[in-house]
């Protein structure tokens, strides 16, 4: 496996498996009750958060620990970033203090990639603007495979504001390179201009998509673009593209309803549909930790600690 | 013993007095120089903090790692929680994360019980709104049986704003239960309309209840209440409610002084009287730390780890 | 070795040694890609920041942790200081709570010493107001002497904003006690007025200070400083006591600059000379968590545990 996780897209299918079946294999060792593996005792993993995101530093947090190893959290908020530091320095202050790997979330797309170049350790793309987020889809692709088994030919249905989410371009490149056929259903509006090099169908018409898809993910409405000239009224974008009881009915028998999380009931998805048996969205939490550990198991095993490596 | 620690009011004797002496071995073990126990190695506390505590804060993660497990901080300021996330959703996300117990502090009265209605794991009341803070009342009711002995029998004075004081109420059920005599003292403008399940007296006259105290606990005056006009004078309230070494001379020999913490010197409490021989204000910070083990320790380590218990 | 280390002023030359040689072992056990020692096992070193540093911050997270140290952060925003605690009822609570060290940065000149009479722990001081950062002090002197050897006799240049900087203090002081001839080159309307104490030279002449430079150090210029009446233009300032590359040039064969960070490159220090085989400013980074580590063991692994000390 490469030394970075920084997108789907250059993700190979040996990786995305390698990846999926050790999160299985954890799952399994997490299910006997083992409460703490030691593999990366002494390592450190630094969680570098420019933009707030409390579930996904949480999540790499517990993933981090319950793998022993030391989690130091830097919010770049109030550090010497915000007195205008460059990410350079940044970078090579972290890997200057020993971490062996950098879980980075940044406003700007590409970020982790230019950070990447700059360290001996590990990136982790935890987020970065409206490109990627390739731990959200390997935990996406986990829960389905356990819910649907193998993905080869499953048909999965991503549906909202496509056009910002990192979400859906990770999931879409993911999907593709396991097998499955992925349509997005979207507003014109919140598709990208051009999607020449998403391997994907889209559609306009959700009920009609539904009765062929046996995953649905709803991606979440950013309130803060909900006023956006783009952007339906909310009340309109929850007729057509919002996910009620009524419209969950059309759905093939075992098909599952995704979320990433943090919904807005009532709004993108009905309190009931996600409350509801198809749903997935706290397994998804849960896979998220699961699938977290393999991928930080993986970067960091098998290599030498930096502890002590800049001496 | 119950699977939370929601309130002291519903709190058993059997189980308060099961805390007290747990604690009360555990503050032996410290005794003996072990630093760390590792009772609770593999399992994760999460701190959901929705208000700043710092204090209570600190004094639970201290707890917690002092018993070997794992300690997650989650401040809900510029969390997913101030995007519109309900406190349900959060609920969930913690527990599918494999949170063995959320430690809880919320502005909102009842908040931790609706939290222990969603999650298997233990939910511990870490203050909420101004209905309870049970570990605190047990801290005090820990750091008085040292001091006096049994509290069968002992007079409790609690002085201040008991209106607004979640410290108040606990206190007054727990040393009930304890079968202390509890006597409120405060302005009329600072006590509950309606006392009717308080199982205390409540006197106006600070001066004639001093000889007749074993404890005295001045309360915190919040600063931000200090306008109100409910609120006296500060010049009004410290000449008749502060705790000065004047007033301090009318307990009886070994009666002992308390406050929570942090405290306003010259305002609820003389600096002299604070740092005087009979206060107890430092041991009962060192105590918080042993009584929150002691809660940890209960609610946690009969019961089987969360991790996996999703899967 | 003392109980604290407060300022480098006070640091006798075996202090400073053994600090040093200890970090030495350190370094090389850590070459040995031995990733964690249990040394500091059940001990806490509490982390109280009362200015944001996250560099400072996680450096000593990541030593303490290194040293299997608990480690809790305490930043006093938000806390019950912001509420008007005072400093000495933080210190009284932190110590109560079993904190074995408590390592602080302060906006006020002076705090580290007060604190240090409060608590029975150690007291490591992380910056205060624009009087010392002794760990900076020591981590430039470990540099310098892992480049150049015994620091007895050689010339170090200090360069920039000297008025407001406890880096250039602590520098002055402990490289004097060390044995090195010290220059302090900046314009004089950022030169203490006084400077009797100060065991080192000053000169207002770069170029000419350079050809007997072993080592330049060149101070971050604070942007909020800027602005102010006392400094120069930044164009100005830059021509004058920037580094760059053809200014380099005048240093001997085998001289070294160094940086404390964070830069701001084209400022005081040019992106080439910053990034060049002289540059000792990554070094500095790796070697602050390595001396951290030092100071911390030598602190800390001879004495009792400050848990349980109370009751």
């Amino acid at each position: 496996m490469k030394r970075h996780l920084l997108s789907t897209a250059d993700l190979s299918r040996e990786d995305a498996l390698l990846i999926l079946d050790t999160a299985e294999e954890l799952a399994e060792v997490s299910g006997r009750s083992i409460k703490k593996l030691p593999t990366l005792r002494g390592r450190t993993v630094v969680n570098l958060f420019f933009e707030d995101s409390t579930r996904t530093r949480i999540s790499f947090e517990a993933a981090a620990k319950r793998l022993s190893a030391d989690v130091i959290n830097f919010s770049a908020k109030g550090s010497s970033v915000s007195k205008g530091e460059s990410l350079k320095d940044t970078a090579l202050t972290l890997q200057a203090m020993g971490a062996d790997a950098v879980v980075v979330r940044h406003g700007a797309s590409g970020a982790p990639h230019r950070l990447a170049a700059w360290v001996d350790g590990s990136v982790v793309n935890a987020g970065d603007g409206t490109h990627e987020h390739p731990t959200q889809a390997l935990l996406d692709a986990f829960t389905m495979r356990r819910r649907l088994g193998d993905l080869d030919g499953r048909r999965v249905t991503i549906v909202g504001d496509v056009l910002h989410s990192r979400v859906a371009r990770s999931n879409v490149h993911l999907l593709h390179t396991l097998g499955a056929e992925v349509t997005l259903v979207a507003p014109p509006t919140l598709l990208p201009v051009s999607m020449g090099d998403w391997p994907c169908e889209v559609s306009y018409d959700f009920d009609a998509v539904l009765p062929k898809s046996d995953a649905v993910m709803m991606l979440r409405v950013q309130h803060e673009r909900m006023n956006a000239s783009y952007f339906p009224s909310a009340r309109e974008y929850s007729r057509r593209y919002g996910l009620d009881p009524e419209r969950m009915a059309r759905m093939p028998v075992g098909a599952i309803v995704m979320h990433p999380g943090p919904m807005n009931r009532g709004m993108e998805i009905a309190a009931e549909v996600a409350d509801g048996e198809r749903s997935t969205i706290v397994e998804q939490v849960t896979n998220g930790v699961t699938v977290r550990m393999a991928v930080l198991y993986l970067l960091l095993s098998g290599s030498e600690p930096a502890i002590g490596g800049n001496q």
